[in-house]
């Protein structure tokens, strides 16, 4: 889960890892962090990288809808959460991101033990990124693709995440 | 929760409850009840009327984001939904309705002390039913619009919910 | 095509129509006029009014799709720019506005003598602005919805246009 | 325009071409040949394969907006095609299709001589089909992205286009 996990055990190597690791990585995974509604659904960041990134999510009871699939509205949170956090990123660490609108398709139910998230920046420009999101659910080790998301995300100049 | 709680007290009122009351609220309840994942996010639906209902979201610590709003991913769950059972209210018992997709943009923090999704119905089809949903924070007694939704919903006849 | 002209017979009164109109009404005819798509389909806008306005188009061949309705990618062309004028009587003359996203619901036939395309705000920000378009089939007098869109404009500030 | 223009040299091989080519094309080459609107913009579609179609646009003055790009509604129009004939593919010849919705995201100018619009198919269902179209402006050769959409298409069984 975490990629820093065996540095404990190579305490020489941390800083190297600090240094050849990009800043965003650290600043995304702190802002995650402090995401309490993707705690609430379990939610994981375990993939972060140069304009992309990967957000997990176990089948579990309480993000269910009437029919036992994954809710479309947590489907819609993974999605634009990993999106949002590839665009992320892209910004400088002064900065910080929101998503100004999004738009989902959910092809199929998301039927599955597991639901991956993948975040990519399609464009970025200085004020505005475009992002999309792929949805798989994760059934017997296969991926189904059950949803697709395009994003508009803004760039807040000067205001970086505390 | 129920807004025929008082009605023990008047048992000659059920029936009449009953049969003025359209079939397609009771269906919405049971629908929502096991709707697990608006439980998690403490989500109500307070009403059900002929095209068009409400969900109302109270702000707590759980449905948070970094900065302290409500999560922009709880606010496309709650439109989702509340869109998503005006829907409902125009489909026959045997049929059941899912989402084909989403649009939203959001256009302020929810920053409040509850939220209030408001979904409509703009035009339904046989098999294809267009939806908006507002979204609205409120503090200090005052709504501010903070979301606005497009969706389009597409209706299973024969496989109503059980 | 322009409501002023009466004014060229009452040259005490154009001083005052000038003083009274909006500034943002001249610019945005000036702005319409230079669209050489909007001319190629015959599209003219007869409205431009605080926070909204209307394109109007005559139901002609040159537009139509295979069945003999107006084509959705046109219905798109005068949502879009009556949607995205609204936006421009918000900002300054020093800026100017471009369509960031639209995302639009092709709902009935685009079947009428004419199609009216209703733009208007919901929110309009420093750097953003979201709008609405409605647009209606108009036949024998009486209009249908057909087509219903969601947008997100761009202000460039700086930027006039010339 | 037509990649059948040698086979009057050769009358033997127009049956193979026949025989060989996928009885979509016929039946798509012919819809668009009865697009009126794509004529008025001077759209070619140069390419339909299993899944996906392409659109090319010359860049002329008729289609331009008030900047010199081609208009956004006229980028619009030729991904919502592009897309649109990509659906067609995978119907059966007594089926047509229709574009319930659309979601555009305009990236950059449509700055070129020419505008290639890239339809696919994402998932196809029995009434619903998925789609993607980016658009790409064509300067000196080289081919940028200047739009991304998301489209949902429903299949009309049994009404063939005539």
């Amino acid at each position: 889960m975490n990629s820093n996990a065996g540095t404990f055990l190579y305490p020489e190597f941390i800083s190297m890892a600090h240094l050849s690791e990009p800043s965003f990585v650290e600043r995304i995974r702190a802002s995650f962090a402090r995401q309490n509604a993707m705690h609430l659904i379990r939610a994981t960041l375990p993939v972060v990288e140069e304009g992309r990134t990967e957000i997990h999510l176990p089948h579990w009871e309480g993000v269910e809808q009437q029919h036992g699939f994954v809710h479309g509205g947590v489907v819609g949170m993974i999605a634009d959460s990993a999106a949002g956090y590839a665009a992320m990123t892209r910004v400088p660490a002064e900065a910080s991101v929101l998503t100004v609108e999004f738009k989902m398709n959910l092809m199929a139910p998301a039927d599955g033990e597991q639901l991956i998230a993948r975040g990519a920046v399609v464009r970025s420009g200085r004020t505005l990124i475009v992002t999309r999101a792929e949805v798989f659910a994760v059934k017997g080790g296969k991926e189904s693709l059950c949803a697709l998301m395009q994003q508009t995300i803004m760039v807040m100049h000067g205001k970086g995440e505390k």
